[in-house]
This record gives structure tokens, C-alpha cells and sequence, in this order.
């Protein structure tokens, strides 16, 4: 076992310490926050023990740090343990500024610097098992792609202002999946959004609603699909259309049970959030961070991951606020 | 096109007579019927003029029957229009005594007579396909089978003791089935049953619920569900298990609309009636019948099926009422 | 029973001139088509006699015309027709050309016209039933809606040049549906297109693959999903998501048989193509004339429907031309 | 925490020791296995030591113990525990002989004994919940039900002669789930059984395949579907059939992942194993462990549950031998 510590208390670092205590691969030793009773609580809960930074990076022995702390701090923390030699666990977003990434970019790849920045779609077992299938040639080659990924309620309005936007804070992900899945890079983007769930985000000058296109050099097109109120739970589907046929992930649903009585046959809701729904995508990340301390692969994500999928995510932004398309 | 009469204007009747005016290979000229408004009715609704047994009888223009009547009359109708060399499409049972059928066994299957007796469940597209499949050795060997049938909503206590039973009157069709599927004899049969559902049936010395198995002589098992109140519409499923997996069949939906809220995923209900369920059954019954007058064909049901399902529903019923299996 | 005539003895044909012969309320008495051994067929087949427009048209007891020729004529018999004061079926699309629909837009919407262009999504029971769903309120008030229409294999690269290209002979039908649903004009569209499927699409100057993007004037998005070949069969689904929910429709299946092996559960295929996909919706179609004829409503879409959808589709082709959004 | 021991280091002493292991209320400690390599092995892979029942039985630190030796010494171990006041979870069967179970009873149920014997279907999540919905009125009063049991692949023939059986080995869960559910006793067993799959098990006296009929004195009525091959996975599936409509569980599939091509629709397989399919119903016996020695709850199955199933599984075995139906 490796010794790990975590930076970061909150809803992501309870997932994530709870994953890495059952690791049986990871040592969680330390957890740090700023908010003390936070970070007491959840070192009780894993087993670990309250510390600082400081503390951390000057531990030799302390072999990983996984950051699921703000998003503000994300970069300055992976920089300080990346120069520290520590192995990087980053929950995503690495930064919501392209330029500041680009800055650091010599840090972040540098040789030896082992950064994994966490996009979970990756790590679900269905999406993975449909991108093998892809490859393997099931439907032969793919022509296009819909990802619908619909969240089930707004965040609280107060976290708009420091989300980066839909964008940058949820349609990153589809962004990620959709470059993923294409193998291909995007070329132009194209962007209907809206505000027609919760006014507060449109006053915060968000979008809770968007439609957006993208288009590959080779002609593959893609639609990713975003809402913040579904009202039918956490909506994750994915549809690859090829040559020969449709590969198809599905919501899976809270329980096989089902009611037929006089108004049809009742299927069991979809998970009703993320938490449940990427719980076996954040137990693989953790496993794919103990793979990269023991130095079994390379991060399958990180800088240049990160920083194609924020690029889509400005571009989009443009597209929005533009209304017209944007080339890349 | 063939001219052909039809005896019976009831329930039975108007379905068959609306699928005889519109098949293109039959002219349905004669509608007979004691209940003078509903012959007047029915022949009026299928551009057909109301007549009388005798005169069908003598009509040497009319060449197929189909008989439509009560249950009581089915047998003696039906040696009546076969002795005049009419092609009889009888709607089942074609009696419910087997003493009474084999009596007029010579007549039933003299050469040249012409006897379909209907059992809609092997003119069903989807089961027929089942059948198919499994001929054409998708699952191996058969092994065993579950029929399940269950009638939306009890019928009116009155038909109770006009209806022969739960086994004659509703099993009948399950036991074809059963028969028709695992291409094989039954030697053995035994039954749970109760009144579980309605009063007036077990008053009327009746059961409404059952569970019936059966055996063959090579050791494929067979289960029959059935209960006379399902209470979410009319459920209508085939499961064969075989060496190399299971073939089955699913009940249609009346519609392929589905809603997903907060309470889950809300598919349309299944049929609500034999009439919907089996509407394409009953029109490929009418088209086996035009075979049938063009001597393409010979019935795909007759006498001997007539008379094997039936033996299985007095066996089911001895069963029932002694609590020990019934060997054949 | 009225009589009515029909223009054209092909494929569209075929399906309007069984249906109409099937009609209770309907005597199809004359097939009109320059392709007289085609004509003479199609008569025999149905029970009618051949004739010409211009008997048809002086045949004050002919109450209705079928209109199922090629689209190059469309109008001009419809024209032809209505100034005989007979009621016009008109299959899709009844021009091309906007302009030339809004020269003849007096004539075509003149008190006393009765004007029918089938636009056969509207007669699907299942979409009609989505319809009348959403606007009972069951997901509250719609938001964004999804339409993935997707041929099963291209047409024959004949047909291109004379098809309108793909918004025009195959979009059209989503832009209707569109327009039907969202109960609200569209203000704004942008395609990205692609010939992805068949180069000899692409040599003709269309595409074959297209995803459009709509917005109405108060902020409803809808996607469409277009390819000439899904190597699946004719996928025909809609999602359509609101406050409260999602209300979709999905592929019915050719054959409620499943087959479960080591492989996984094999459902049997959706549909193969239009014309069983839509048959009930033809015979929808041809009540709806039979009302029309009768006097008993106004047609459900006429010239104004027509319009409606060509302009989507003239957008449509301008922004994939351009490559930049159309607002309308 | 409190300290635990397992007996047994086998097939599901593996199982049970990793979700001890990983279940924070427990510590467990000692393996115990007489084939050493395996409990040096097991408790490496768990961070346990071995010991011996001995050394466990003297130890007072050791509050429970989990059971998951061969079955012929569960119930030997299964005492010796309990006269030393230790919580015992073992593992099904407690022992093939109601007899010998009866002549223990006395100190099986003594007051103070916490002895939890573990049928593994009570605690799968989607079980539980149908069994939830049931008792919540979803349905009305249940009046019939269908349990589907079939193996994917017969085990070897070697572990035939030690199984007890079909019955005893395999249906007993069957028969603990249709007590529980009916929440009533049996007071009739009627079974239909061949061995249609494996000679071997033939030849050693055993069954393969065998439909099982359960009476209630209510009249309540159960169906019971075993086969050692089922050829497609481990089908696991409940139907409760009730007065206003039908509860079910379907077998949950390894995948979320769909392939629509010419063929159909191709969804995922269903679970190969019941290592699989009840992985989380292991995860919930030990959590309701860690509950039974923390004194929260009394054990929800045992002595009176396993008695009941017992018998239940030798009526049926009796029923198979003479072909008649067991009262009880």
C-alpha cells in the first residue's frame, strides 16, 4: 500500500476518500481543508488523519495527492505537487482558464510529472465498453454521435457565478466523451442555449439549456444534449451511430422491479445523480491512480485532455454568446 | 372470389364477418343468426344479406362456412355443412364433449371433408415466429415451456356454466399451444387451481386461477398460468427453454409512448382483450379459411387437435378435483 | 360511399389505392396514370377502372382526388382539381418551390377548398398520442424536443437529382412534426451536413447525413437527426422533454420474439422502411379524406403547413450551404 | 469494530471474507481452513491470520463467526459457537437433515443465541424492494407467483452426491423466497422433475430441470422453475401476481451497452453468476452481521426459516419420487 493524502473535504472528497480508504492498494492518510470540523469529520470517517499542505508536500513518504478541493485552488495545488514529485489525482476541472494551462504546460508535462485529471465518463464501465466496441469495429466506422446529459436539478444559484458556466462546468464532460469517442479532433462548433429552467441562472448571465453541434475534419458530426432540470432524474445516454449499425448506452435504473397495473407497465427511475450514477467510475479512477503511482500506465487524462475539452467549452461559450458558428 | 355464409352474429361473429368482407379472396353473401336485429345488423355492417341455415345448406354457390354460433351448436352446424360439402371454418370449441366428437369422428375426418377448427394462438405472427425459431433449432432441443394467460377481467358469472370450465373454455387454448410447441403427446397432468378472484365462479363450481403442468413422454415440462383477472390488461407470454438459451414472447404494447417523471419509466399498457390482441390472428384465420375453399392447403387444425385439447382439459379437470396427477 | 379517382399508379400508389379500396366510406373508382400496364394493375388490383385527369375532372360524381404522381405535377393537378371543386388528397410535398406554392396560394386556400397534403408523421397513432399527451400537460410545458429520423439505405442516386435534396424530400416530414409539437413557429435554424453514407449523393450536390438545430421564438429548441442509411432498419423516434418529463416514442419492433443466448438478448428488428412503419398512419390518412369529403373538418395540413415546412427546409439548405445560422 | 473469524476458505469463504473485510464495523481476524495453502492465502489477501476453531472458540475478544466451511460441519461449528456465546453467520445450508436440525434445537434457539443463517435472495437489494412494494399494497392481496431459478451451467458431478440434491442445494432458495414473500406457510408441494441437461446428474440420482407447485391454505399458489443449464446467463426473476396487477424483478444485464444492427437489437447479457447477481445481497448479509452483533436487530433468517425451507425441499423430493403431491 501507498501512502495517499487528500486536499479537499467537500461533497467530491467525500467520493473520493471513501473510494481510496477501500482501496486495498492506498493508504488515505491525510486529509486537509480549511474548514476544520469538515476535514475531522471525514479523516474519522476514512480512518485518516487532519493535516496541512505544507505538512503534505514536505512528507516523502506520501507517494499521491488526490485535489478535491475548489476549483480555484486546483492548479497552484497540482504545480506544488507535481514539483514535489507527488503523483497527481485532479478532480476535474484542472483550471477553467485555457491561458493559465497553457502557462504551466511546461510543469504539467514535464517528464515525470504524473498528473491524472479526473473526467469520470471514461471510467464508467458502460461508456468504456461502448468505446471498445466502437473500436472493435461492431458498427464499422462512426459517422455520428448523441450525447444526451441531462442533469436532475439546478445547482444553487450561488454556485453559478463561480462555475465557469454550463460550458465549462457541465457540457466539459461530453466535450471530453465526444473527443474520446470520435478519436478525432473537433473542428467547428455550433450552439443553441438558453435559459428556460431557473431564471436565476439567467441572471447570473448563464445558460441552463443548450443544444450543441460539433463537427470532426473527416465529417463526423456530434450533438451533445444539456439541461439543468431534467425532472426525470440523471439522464447519461450516449447513441454511436455507424456503417452498419447504432451502439447505444442506456440509463441504468435504480432497481429491476417493475409494476403492470392499468396504467402500464412501471419502470424503476434512473439513478437520480451523479454520485450513484459514476459511483463505479469514481472507484476506477482510484484504481487508475493507484495503477499510475505504482507506475503501471500513464494518466489516460490530463493536461492535453483537459485543455482540448476547455477549449471546446470556450468555444462553445462563443458560439452561445455569438450566435455563430466558431471554426477551431 | 368464393361465396361463403356465416352462422352467429354475436361477439364472435362480428369479428369474423368484418375480416371475411375484407379479405379479397371471399365473398361473404349470408349472415344467419336466431337474434333477427343482430343478423339484420351484422349483415348490414358487411354488406352481406341475412339467410337461413337451411338455405346456406342448399345453396350449392356457397362453399365455406363459418360458424360463429353458440358452443351447443357448433357440432351438429358443423356435420350439417360438411354433409353438403361446404369447407367449415368452425370457431373453437367445436364441442366441449369428447365423447360427442368421437362419436362423429368418421364424419369429421371423412376424406374429402374440409374442417378448420380455430385456434387463434397458432395464427399469431409473433408466436408463430417463436414456433419457427424454434423449429429452425435457434435454442436446441426444447426442454421446457411457460404459457402464460391471463384474461384482463373475470366474465359475466352468467356464461360460467354455459362455458365448460375454466380448462375448456380458456386453458383449451393454452393446452394447443402447448402441444403445437413441443411437438409432442402429454402423458401427464396435474393442477393447483382455486377461486381467488371472483365469488360467483367458485359458487358456480368453477375455478378462476391455476397453475397447470405437464410432462411429456420424453420429459419436456410444460407450465400454464392462468387466471381470469389480471388486473393490468390481457397478458399473453411464451418462454421456451431449450439447450442453448430461451425464446420467448412479450406482450405488444398499445402503444409505443413512454413517459419518464419522477416516478419512474411509464411504458403504454398491454393489450386490454383477446379482440386487439389477436386482431392480426383472427384475419390470418380468415386467410387460412380462403386456402383452405381454393384447396391449398390442408387445416392447419382440425379434429385431431380439436379433440387432444380437450383431452388435456378433462384430464386438467379430473386433476383439479382429485388432487392426484393424471396420467394419459 | 363517395367515389373518388387517383392520380398515379406507383409505390405511393399502391399504398393510398389499397387503403382507399379497404375505406368503408370510400368507392375508388378510376387510377389515372400515363404508365398505362401500371394504371391497368393497380385497377385490377383494387377493383377500378382506368381513366384520364380529364374525364375525372368532368366527372361531376367523382367527389375526391388522390394525388400520388410524381411530385413535378403535384400542383398543378392539385390545381386542376380543386377548380372542379373536388376534394384533394395531395401526397407530400405539393411543390418544391415556395415561390411557386405562394403564387397559387389565392387559389389554394379560396373559401370552399379543401385541400389535404399528407404529411403521414400526423397520423401515426403513436406520435399522435405523444401529441396529445404533451398538450394534456403530463411533462408540463415542453422545452426541447429530439427527432431522430433515419433512413434504412439510400435511394437510388436517380432519384437525387429530382428529390429536392435531403431537407426537402426527407427533412420535410421532421419539420412538420417539429411545427406540430412545438405548437410554435421556428425563428431560427443552423445544419451542419455531410455526405458521409453514398459519394454518389455527394456527386449530385446533397448530403446524405444531417443534424439541424431549431429555436422558436420563445426559446423551445428542437434537434433533428438525419442519415439515408442507418444500417438498422427506419428508426422513427421522438423525445420530447418539458418541466416535468420526458414523453418519447419509441421503434415498435417487427416481432414481440426475443432470444436470449450466450450473446446477450436479441430483441427483432425495428421496422424496415416507411411502409410498414407508417402503414396504419396511410390508412389514418385516408379516414381523414373520407372526413374531408364528407364535410365532417377541415384538413389537418394544408397549404399553410406546406409552406411552413418548405421554408424550414429552403433555411435548412441555405445554412448548410453557408455554413451560418438562418433566421426567419 | 469488533473482532471477527471465518471458518472455511473456499469459493464463498472468499466472498464473504473480502466483504468482511471491507465492512467498516467489522474486523476480521482469523481464517480458519483445514487446507492451509488457502487460509494462509485468504488471510494474507484480507489482511487476517489464520488460526483454528480451537483458538477462535477461546478467544473472547471474538464476537461472531462467519461459517463457510463444507456443509456436512456448519451445524457442529455452528453450536459450538453458539455455546460460546459468539454471533454466528453461516453460510446456507445449516445442515441437510431437518432431523438432526431438530434434535439442536433447544440451543439453536436458546434465548441469547444470535444465529443468522444466510439466504442470500432476501438480501438482494431488488428482491427486497418488490417484497417492499408487496407489502406495501402496490398490487392488492397476492394471490400467485412465478419464480424463475436456472443455473447457467450445471456444476461438476463430483459435488452431486454431497449437494443434498436439487431440492436441498438449489431450489431451497426458492423455497425460503416464496415463503417470505407469500408470508404464509405451505401446506401443499407438487413437483414435475427430469434430468434433461446432464446424464451424470442422472446417473447419480439427481435432478437437472424441475418445476415445483406450491399450495398455500389460503389458496395461494407459487411456481417454482429450476434448471442446472440455462444456456443464457443466471436467470434470476420473480412475478407476484396480485388483485389489482403484477410486481416483478427481471434480471439486471452485465451492461448498459445496446447494438441495434440487422440482426435487432442486441442488449447486453444477463449475470453469468451468482457471484455477480447477488454480490450486493453478500454485501448486505454482512451488514446485517455487523447489526446482529451489535444487538440491533435479531437475525432475519434462521433455525425457524432454515426448518421451514428444509422441509419444504424434502417434500419435494418425496413429491419427485413417488409423482404424487406431499401434504404437509
Amino acid at each position: 500500500m501507498v501512502k495517499i493524502a487528500q486536499l479537499g473535504a467537500g461533497r467530491m472528497g467525500s467520493i473520493h476518500a471513501v473510494n481510496a480508504a477501500a482501496n486495498p492498494r492506498l493508504d488515505l492518510a491525510f486529509i486537509v481543508d480549511p474548514n476544520a470540523p469538515a476535514a475531522e469529520a471525514l479523516a474519522a470517517q476514512v480512518g485518516a488523519r487532519v493535516s496541512s499542505l505544507e505538512a503534505i508536500l514536505a512528507d516523502s513518504e506520501v507517494a499521491g495527492v488526490v485535489i478535491a478541493s475548489p476549483t480555484a485552488v486546483h492548479l497552484e495545488e497540482a504545480l506544488a505537487c507535481l514539483a514535489e514529485g507527488k503523483t497527481v489525482f485532479c478532480e476535474k476541472p484542472l483550471d477553467l482558464d485555457p491561458g493559465r494551462l497553457q502557462a504551466a504546460e511546461a510543469s504539467l508535462t514535464a517528464p515525470g510529472a504524473r498528473l491524472f485529471v479526473a473526467f469520470n465518463r471514461r471510467f464508467d464501465p458502460h461508456f468504456r465498453r461502448l468505446w471498445e466496441r466502437l473500436r472493435a469495429g461492431e458498427i464499422g466506422a462512426l459517422e455520428t454521435l448523441h450525447i444526451i446529459s441531462h442533469d436532475p436539478s439546478p445547482p444553487p444559484p450561488a454556485f453559478i457565478p463561480t462555475s465557469g458556466g454550463l460550458f465549462k462546468d457541465f457540457t466539459i464532460h461530453d466535450f471530453d466523451t465526444a473527443l474520446w469517442l470520435m478519436s478525432e479532433e473537433v473542428s467547428e462548433v455550433f450552439v443553441f442555449a438558453a435559459c428556460l429552467v431557473e431564471p436565476a441562472i439567467g441572471e447570473a448571465g448563464d445558460v441552463d439549456t443548450a443544444k450543441v453541434l460539433l463537427r470532426s475534419p473527416t465529417g463526423r458530426l456530434a450533438v451533445i444534449s444539456n439541461t439543468r432540470r431534467s425532472g426525470y432524474g440523471y439522464d447519461q445516454r450516449i447513441e454511436a451511430f455507424g456503417e452498419r449499425g447504432r451502439l447505444a448506452v442506456n440509463n441504468p435504473r435504480v432497481s429491476a422491479v417493475e409494476l403492470w397495473d392499468q396504467s402500464g407497465a412501471l419502470l424503476a427511475p434512473i439513478e437520480p445523480g451523479f454520485a450513484s450514477r459514476y459511483a463505479m467510475a469514481y472507484r476506477a479512477e482510484m484504481d487508475h491512480f493507484a495503477d499510475l503511482i505504482e507506475g503501471r500506465c500513464a494518466p489516460q487524462t490530463g493536461y492535453v485532455e483537459t485543455l482540448a475539452a476547455l477549449t471546446l467549452a470556450e468555444a462553445a461559450a462563443l458560439s452561445a454568446n455569438t450566435g455563430a458558428p466558431v471554426r477551431l
